[in-house]
C-alpha cells in the first residue's frame, strides 16, 4: 500500500523542484541543540524563590530545649547565606562532607540550603545508630566537619576518636549551655554567623554535582550512601509538588506542612524543599516526638499536612482519642516509611483525619505515590480500598514488576512481583560501593502489585516475603490483619524454615498492657482464619515484650529471624509463649 | 568575635587528631558528581507516563470538518510511535524540522510527541501570517516536510513553489476528501500510519536537544524562532503542573483541559503536555473557535479549564449571556495573550466563570502566574484585585524589574519597569540570530510592576507604553477603562508626536454595532475622566470600523502608529472621528 497520493506536478517542476532527490542530495542543516538559558537547578533557587515571592511566610521549629523559633523564609535566606560564608571561612569547600548528628531545629533546616549553597555535601547521619555505624557511615563519607546540638554532644564526644576526616564540630545550640566538653575545635554555630563578614552569593555550577548524601539505614549489612545531585532534588520536589500530587501537598499560603520524621531520614521526606517551593509554613518538631508535644504544635500552628512513620501516627491516633477530638487545622496525615496498617487508617479516620501513604525511599528520591483527585467526595468503602494502597503513579519516575525470572508483569492488580524503578531522582548507585546496576534499572526491594490505574499496593519486602510452598505469603498482610485484633499492639511476621513447605509463617506479636493475662495464641489464630487464606494463617503465634526498631520505626527482622527463623515449628502444634531472652 | 569555644583536649590529642592542621594538610577526597541516574528529561516520557498510566483517559478533538474525534492516552501514544517510524521512512532524521499549518486536530497533537520523539523538532506554524511572512519562515527554518489539512492546503498550494526546503508534505484529513493539487510528494497520514512496520521505540538522547521551534509572531521586525530543548519543555510542564498552580491547574481525573489558543502558538501554551503530564482529559476544538462551536465542546464534554486570548472569552461570554447561563462544568477561565480587560472579568463572574490570568510569552516557557490560593473564598474585592493581576510568581523563573537605566527597581507594586527572565525554560537566544543577551537575563518586552507579595502587574508593552512628560502612560490601562464604557467594542490606544509632552495618547474605538450615532467622542472622553488621572485621558477619540489584528487576536499596534502616530493632534484638540482608509 503506497501512502503517496500524487505525482510530480507541473508547476513543482517549473519553480526548479525536484522530488526525486534523495535525502543525501538535502544539504541538511539540522538543528541538534536546543537555545534556552542553560540555567542549573540548584537547591539554593529553591529558598531564594521562596524569600523572594513568599518572603513572609513562617518556618516554625522547636530548639532541642523545646522553645518555638519562629522566623521566615526571607529570614531564612540571609541566615543560610551567613552560614555558607561561615563555612567558607572554615575551610569548605566545594564536594567537601558536612555532616549532622541533629533532630528537626531551624539550624538543621539552614544546613539543607548552606551547605549545597556552595556545593559542599550535606550528609545527614541518624544519631539513633548504633555507635559503630555512625563511625562506620562518618569515616566512609569521610565528613569534614559535624553539626551537633545539646541532645547528640554525648554521643559526638564518645564517637569523636574514632572520627580522623572530623576537623571539628559546629555546636547548634546556645554557646552558654554547652558544658566543658572533650570534643576539640568546637565552634557555636549563632557565633559562626554573627562572625562571618557576609552573606555569601551562592555560585551556579553543574547540577549533577553532589547536594546531599544519606546512609540507608539498611536492617542488614553496611549502609551505603546514596549520593544526590542538586538536578535530583530540584526535580524529586518539583515532582512531589505537582497538581497531581493534590491528595498530598496543597498549595502556598493555605498549607502548613510538618515533616515529622527526621530530617535526617531521606532528606526529611523532601519537605525543606516542597515547603520552601511552594510558599507553605513549614513547622518542625525539633527533637519532640512525643504524642503530647507534636499534637501541641499541630494545634498552635494550624498545622494542614503532616508526615510520619505508622508507629508515631498511632501514637498520636491515641493521644488524641484520649482527649476526645483530633486537631482541627489537619487535613491529611501522610503515612510513609512503612504501611499504613487498616488499624491506623481506620482509627484516624474515625478522628476526622484522612491517610494518604507515600511510598518511597531512600534510592528512590521523589516519588509521588497519590492519592486520585476528588477521592474525598467517592463513597467510603472505594475511599478505603484507595487509602490502603500507596496511591497512584506520578510523572517522573518510571515503576516497573518482574518475577523471579526477570521477566516482565502485567499491572492487572493481580501480580505480585519485584518492584524496580527508573528516572533522574533514582539512584544510580552508592557512594563507593559496587558498580551501578546494568539493566538501568534500581531494585527497590519491594514485592508489590500495580493496578490497571497505575495505583500501588506494596506487598512487603522482597527479603521478608515468606514463600510457602512456591507461593507468596506478605508478611505485611498477616502483620496488618494481626493489628486487627483489639489486644495486639505490634506484629511481625517472618517465615520459619519448613521441611514441606520450605518456609512457614511465624507471628511475633507484642499485646496491650493489661491483654496479656486474658489473649491466647488461639484466640489470636482465630481472628487471623476470619481474615487470611488458610495457608497464609501462621502455623504459630510468639508473645513477646518488644520487638527490635531501627530509628525509624521499622522493625528489625534481620534479627528476628536470626532468633526465631528455624525450627521446631512443628507443622500444626499448637502455638506457643516463646520463651523471651 | 572568635567563634571557637575550646581549644585542643587531651582526649584528642591522644587519639592523634591535630586541630592545628590545615585545611591543605587534609587528603582531601571531594564528591563533586552526584550519583543519580541520568535520564534524561524528554517530552516522550510525559506522553509514556500518560499511557501507562492514564491509559483510558480521553483525548476528544474536532477534525477540521468538525467531527468530534475521541481516543485514548494508550491509543496516542501508539500512534505517536507509529508516526515516528513512518517520519523515519520518510526520511525524517535528528535535528530535522517538520514544519505544521494546521489546526487543534488530534493529529496535530500526535505531531507534538511522534516529530520530538525521534529527535526531529517540530515547527509549528501560524497559518492565518501573511504568505511572505510563512515564506520567511519555513525557508529560515528550513522545513523538510510541512503537515497540513483541508483548512490550509490551498495556503499550502499557494507558497509551495517559494519553499525549496520542503521535501513533502502530509495530508493529515481524509485522503478521500484530497481534492486535486498543485502539491507534490503528498503523502496522506492515516496511509503512512497504516504502512508503518512497526511503533517506533523512543530513543534516549541528550535532553538539551531541540524538540520544537516557534516563531514570535511579532507585531513589527522579522520573525525569530524560539528553539525549545526537551529538557525546557519537561521543565516547563512541570512548573505548570505545580500544586501553587492550584487556581489554574488541577489535577488528573478531575479536570478536563481545553487550549483554546491554536496548537501553533507557544507550544498550545504547554497544555499538550501538562495535560498527559498530569492525566487530564483534553479537549481540542479543531479549527472550529466560533463561541457556539466551542461551547458546545465545552459542556459536552464536561470542560473544567480553558485557555484563550480575551478576544475568544468575550465572544464566549456574549454567547453564554445570550442563552442565559454559562457551562456547568467550567470552573476557571484561563486568559492569556494579552491581559484581561476589567469588562472581561465582570463578564464572566455574572456566569460564575473565575478569570485566572497567565502571564506568558514564547521566549519565556511555563512561567507560572499564580492565583493565591484560597482566592475563590476571599471577598469579592479582594479577589477582583487578584484576578486583575496576572498572577504570582511561581518557582522555576526568576523575573526582576528594571528601569530606564537599568538599574533594578524594587517590588512595591509600585515602581513599573521594564520586566526580565531567567531560567531553564527561557529562551537564551532566536535561531540563527542575534547574540544572545550578555546579561544573562531575557528582556521580555513588557513594563510590570510587582508587589510585595510576589505577583505581578504587566502595565504595558514598553514599545506600546506612552512617554508623556517623562511619565509613563500605560496603553492598556487606558484601553480596558475605554472597555468599560457600553458603547466600545474595541480599543487601542497609541502614542502620538507631542512638541510639548513628546507623546500623548490617542485613542482608537470600534463601537458596537448601533451604537455608532448615539455615541461621541466627547461621551468617551467624559467616562474616562471619571476612571483616569487626568493626564492619562487621551487627547482625542478617533473612531474606527476596525482594528488591524494578529491571528492571536492582539493588535497590530505598529500599524495604527505608522498611521495615526504623527500629529495632527492638538493639545486639546477636540475628538474626532478619523477619516477611514
Amino acid at each position: 500500500m503506497s501512502s503517496q497520493l500524487y505525482e510530480l506536478h507541473p508547476i513543482a517542476k517549473r519553480s526548479g523542484r525536484n522530488d526525486a532527490r534523495t535525502e543525501g542530495q538535502h544539504a541538511r542543516e539540522a538543528i541538534v541543540q536546543g537555545l534556552m538559558m542553560d540555567t542549573p537547578l540548584l537547591v539554593g533557587g529553591i529558598l531564594r524563590h521562596a524569600a523572594t515571592v513568599h518572603g513572609r511566610t513562617d518556618i516554625v521549629a522547636r530548639t532541642v530545649a523545646g522553645a518555638v523559633h519562629r522566623y521566615t523564609y526571607r529570614d531564612a535566606y540571609a541566615r543560610c547565606r551567613r552560614l555558607s560564608a561561615a563555612l567558607r571561612s572554615l575551610g569548605v569547600a566545594s564536594g567537601d562532607r558536612v555532616g549532622t548528628l541533629a533532630w528537626n531545629t531551624h539550624h538543621h533546616f539552614e544546613l539543607f540550603y548552606g551547605v549545597p549553597g556552595i556545593g559542599a555535601v550535606l550528609h545527614t547521619i541518624n544519631p539513633r545508630l548504633y555507635d559503630e555505624t555512625i563511625t562506620y557511615i562518618v569515616n566512609h563519607a569521610q565528613d569534614s566537619w559535624i553539626c551537633i546540638d545539646a541532645a547528640t554532644l554525648a554521643l559526638a564526644e564518645r564517637l569523636a576518636p574514632a572520627l580522623p576526616s572530623v576537623r571539628g564540630w559546629i555546636y547548634m545550640d546556645p554557646a552558654s549551655d554547652l558544658p566543658k566538653t572533650s570534643l576539640t575545635n568546637v565552634h557555636a554555630y549563632e557565633a559562626l554567623l554573627a562572625a562571618a563578614s557576609h552573606e555569601a552569593e551562592w555560585p551556579e555550577f553543574d547540577e549533577r554535582q553532589a547536594a546531599t548524601i544519606c546512609y540507608t539505614s539498611g536492617t542488614t549489612g553496611a549502609p551505603k550512601g546514596v549520593v544526590y545531585t542538586h538536578r535530583s532534588l530540584v526535580l524529586a520536589a518539583l515532582l512531589m509538588s505537582t497538581a497531581d500530587m493534590i491528595g498530598v501537598l496543597r498549595s502556598g499560603d493555605s498549607e502548613a506542612a510538618m515533616p515529622i520524621a527526621p530530617l535526617f531520614h531521606a532528606n526529611g521526606w523532601f519537605m525543606p524543599f516542597t515547603a520552601p517551593m511552594n510558599g507553605q509554613k513549614l513547622v518542625l518538631p525539633g527533637r519532640h516526638f512525643e504524642a503530647a508535644a507534636l499534637g501541641e504544635l499541630i494545634d498552635g500552628e494550624g498545622v494542614t499536612a503532616a508526615a510520619a512513620v505508622p508507629t508515631v501516627w498511632f501514637g498520636l491516633a491515641d493521644h488524641w482519642h484520649g482527649r476526645g477530638a483530633g486537631p482541627a487545622s489537619l487535613r491529611i496525615a501522610l503515612v510513609a516509611g512503612s504501611k499504613a496498617p487498616r488499624k491506623l487508617v481506620d482509627e484516624l479516620a474515625a478522628l476526622g483525619i484522612p491517610v494518604g501513604q507515600v511510598w518511597g525511599m531512600t534510592e528512590v528520591a521523589g516519588l509521588r505515590s497519590t492519592l486520585p483527585p476528588g477521592a474525598a467526595t467517592r463513597p467510603a468503602e472505594e475511599q478505603l480500598v484507595w487509602r490502603m494502597r500507596q496511591g497512584r503513579i506520578g510523572y517522573g519516575t518510571e515503576l516497573r514488576l518482574l518475577d523471579d525470572d526477570g521477566a516482565e508483569l502485567p499491572w492487572d492488580g493481580e501480580a505480585a512481583g519485584h518492584l524496580e524503578a527508573r528516572g533522574p531522582c533514582v539512584a544510580a548507585g552508592y557512594y563507593k560501593d559496587a558498580a551501578p546496576s546494568t539493566t538501568g534499572w534500581l531494585s527497590t526491594g519491594d514485592v508489590a502489585r500495580i493496578f490497571p490505574d497505575g495505583s500501588i499496593d506494596i506487598v512487603d519486602r522482597s527479603k521478608d516475603v515468606i514463600k510457602s510452598g512456591g507461593e507468596w505469603i506478605s508478611s505485611v498482610t498477616v502483620e496488618n490483619a494481626a493489628l486487627d485484633h483489639p489486644a495486639v499492639l505490634q506484629a511481625a511476621v517472618i517465615g520459619v524454615e519448613h521441611a514441606r513447605w520450605q518456609e512457614r509463617p511465624l507471628l511475633l506479636a507484642v499485646l496491650r498492657p493489661g491483654m496479656e493475662t486474658q489473649t491466647s495464641a488461639d484466640d489470636i489464630l482465630a481472628h487471623l482464619r476470619t481474615r487470611l487464606a488458610s495457608w497464609w494463617v501462621p502455623d504459630a503465634v510468639s508473645f513477646v515484650d518488644e520487638l527490635p526498631m531501627t530509628a525509624t520505626g521499622k522493625v528489625r527482622k534481620a534479627e528476628l529471624r536470626e532468633r526465631y527463623g528455624r525450627p521446631p515449628v512443628a507443622d500444626g502444634a499448637p502455638a506457643q509463649r516463646a520463651a523471651l531472652g
